[in-house]
């Protein structure tokens, strides 16, 4: 089972990232190479209770970011997790009271290079897209690039 | 003077977006075009006490959100701002105590354009640049695409 990885990337992220308290987010689910993590709208609301673009981009880049972090772990390494570049398309205002964010699946040729460049050099870098989405649709599609040293 | 819509940007910002507070997001200048907004370190930090990326990011749109408030604002109008897309470049992680973000000048045929659409239509749109930089180079690079409609 990887629950025990799940609930180390929560504390991580708890403790290396200090914001992410405040905004609530939470680890809901891994499947292996998908990351969800939630955030209530509440604090992270602007006046017209929708979400704040700022908190939406966070989820996202965390996402990202814990993406690494288990793509690793599953595999007992570690290393530090940098994002470099990020796109982020708002397409719809995002009002439900739990909003979670997903990773999406990875391109098995990129994975197997993250990992291949990981073991040789010590560095390696991978695309990762994520949304929040719902059955009306998607509200809000990203990518972010990371890197990783050891 | 502009003081007054600055800080009536300062207060909205705060009321519009709870989190801004969290992040102790504080205007620092306007000069009729560019806008520079500030936070400092401390609750925006990872725990390597550089900043996280989602912070960066949130204060570089703020700033655009920020812009076209003001941009508005000089001419006694008022409108419904929102992000539509945002692209964004960690270039080098950000140390300082205190963070500052500065929109770029923006091109006048582009501005121009802007005000000419919303008076027609009362709806329009705006690309404004930002970046985080200091005389050491820059930190982050950032662009968003705002809309916004009477």
């Amino acid at each position: 089972m990887e629950e025990p990885l799940l609930s180390q990337l929560g504390e991580t992220l708890g403790r290396e990232m200090p914001l992410s308290r405040a905004m609530q987010i939470e680890t809901v689910s891994w499947d292996g190479q998908r990351l969800a993590m939630k955030m209530p709208l509440e604090p992270n609301r602007n006046h017209q209770y929708s979400a704040f673009a700022g908190s939406l981009n966070a989820l996202c880049t965390v996402v990202g970011w814990g993406t690494v972090f288990m793509l690793l772990s599953v595999k007992g390494q570690a290393g530090n997790i940098v994002i470099r570049r990020g796109t982020i398309r708002y397409l719809r205002p995002v009002r439900s009271a739990t909003i979670v964010a997903t990773g999406l699946t990875i391109d098995p040729e990129q994975l197997a290079y993250f990992y291949e460049l990981f073991d040789s050099k010590g560095k390696s870098k991978l695309d990762i897209g994520a949304e929040i989405a719902d059955d009306q649709g998607t509200y809000v599609s990203f990518k972010g690039s990371y890197v990783v040293h050891s």
